[in-house]
């Protein structure tokens, strides 16, 4: 387990991503902030290539790749949105994407999945055949496996997002970032602590999936157990590269109820006119909720993604 | 009837509208681009203040109104985004409204227009008993009566939308509107006609409310009569004042159907993760529809707004 990053790591994946995700705009709403007492700076991925963040982790990692090896493709176990970003990173990239998903997953993920061109492979949804499917794929293939978030190319990637947020606006007091791997958090943390050493990081967790609050208070990775929250982006415990970077930069891990995310969710969805998804609404709940850490600051939140099934909401 | 308009009359309600409005962004998709088979530029109207186009018609008539007039208020009748806007502007520019909407009204709607700060009388949803309360009303308050559509000042409000789009893009071959009242349609058919006369402008209107298409068609207002769609803000009949600038520098009237109306709306959130209101989809369904029309041609679609029930959804 190491943090061992530098201030040159986070401009060189800034610098490498920049042509191949979008620069996503930073929405606000008087009434929002009015309700929070606070100034919440939205940073839209939401609207981001293929509805999510993902894409930046995915895109640095497959450029990390050597040509040999970009050649052979990459390969991944997903069912959300990092299946989607791997799989569009490497058609924009031109490369092969194989991709496990449980037999079970969102026929609209897989569509997705499918449409960006990737090819999929299906298997029983536990942990150890999706695994044993994958190794099986790889050896005929010979792809790389990207992790979804524990990778060290991948956080880079995803730090990128905080890295614009500090060139669209001044330095926040606050970034509040959905935790469930720990990924886009560990990017975040990482530009916060080498570009803007003020700025603070919390993270926003579901109750029904607590495991980061577990692990954070008590110094050790806690594995997720029958995770049940609404927040299907954040059922993953934390790994080996993004626990100790959460250790060491974030300021602290807040636990929101799904009936307070769902609220927050309808707040975006009807006064600010976007599509957000259960996930990246815990940032704003957790603001909602800690009314007194935030108020009078300016607090960037990340909108991770987008990607919801509008037939079957929890409005 | 007439169609007396100058275009210092366009520029001149864009100058005293601006300060007051959102300069709204426009949006594109590629995967709804090629969908399409054309350009499509997305003017987002539901991002604007109060959450419709609405907005720029009430403030550019209250502005018109002499200070005497201001100080005693406006009143109009009306259960839609109207009624929303002109709460809005009244609260912005300092003057009492007050607001007739039937007892049946959403009370999503009555509570943003509480919201804002209106007073709000209720009555029996006839056309007849509406005029009568609102009569009674502005006799005591001597308030001013804005019509939603069916007046001068509020179709010149209504123009400085596509007045923006021709700032924001070089000029579009053509700008689809969905077609209600004609407030809407016939300022930006107004735009077009006196700074961007090439721009061909298309009304899009669901079939189940196809008085618009009657009146183009056959030279005459039609009135509408049982007018049965999901696209709620396009209930109304044509006016005195919109029928015969329609008539005149609209292009045509595309009918859509209701089904079509959904599967654009759905495209849209599911793709742009932008929320639209069921109105607003008219224009990609009638872009879908007639893709020969629109073939490889740069097209502003006009989102009139995001106003929608999140709890009533089609989906």
């Amino acid at each position: 387990m190491t943090t061992n990053y530098s201030i040159d790591d986070i401009h060189g994946a800034y610098k490498r991503v920049k042509d191949h995700v979008h620069q996503t705009p930073i929405l606000t709403s008087t009434i929002i902030d009015d309700l929070a007492g606070a100034k919440l700076l939205f940073k839209c991925e939401n609207f981001q290539r293929a509805g999510s963040f993902k894409i930046r982790g995915a895109t640095n990692a497959i450029l990390q790749l050597t040509p040999e090896e970009q050649k052979r493709g990459v390969i991944t176990h997903s069912s959300g949105n990092f299946a989607q970003a791997l799989a569009y990173a490497a058609r924009q990239l031109n490369i092969p994407a194989y991709i496990v998903m449980p037999e079970n997953a969102p026929k609209v993920k897989v569509d997705a999945v499918k449409g960006y061109g990737a090819q999929i492979r299906f298997c029983k949804n536990t942990q150890k055949i999706r695994e044993a499917t994958m190794l099986e794929w790889q050896n005929e293939t010979g792809a790389s496996f990207l992790h979804p978030y524990d990778n060290r190319n991948v956080i880079l990637g995803q730090s990128t997002c905080a890295y614009e947020i500090l060139q669209q606006v001044e330095a926040p007091d606050c970034i509040v970032v959905p935790i469930g791997g720990g990924g886009l958090i560990s990017g975040t943390a990482l530009t916060a602590h080498f570009l803007s050493p003020k700025t603070r990081v919390y993270a926003a967790e579901p109750q029904g999936a607590d495991d980061a609050w577990h692990s954070f208070h008590q110094n050790k990775i806690f594995p997720s157990e029958n995770p049940n929250t609404i927040a299907d982006g954040l059922l993953t415990a934390l790994g080996e590269h993004t626990f100790p970077v959460i250790q060491k930069h974030v300021d602290d891990v807040l636990l929101i109820t799904d009936e307070e995310i769902i609220e927050a969710m309808r707040l975006v969805w009807t006064r600010m006119k976007i599509i957000i998804e259960p996930s990246s609404a815990t940032t704003l709940a957790a603001v909602l909720k800690n009314k007194s850490l935030f108020a009078n600051q300016k607090v960037a939140l990340l909108v991770s993604g987008g990607n919801v099934d509008v037939n079957k909401l929890p409005f």
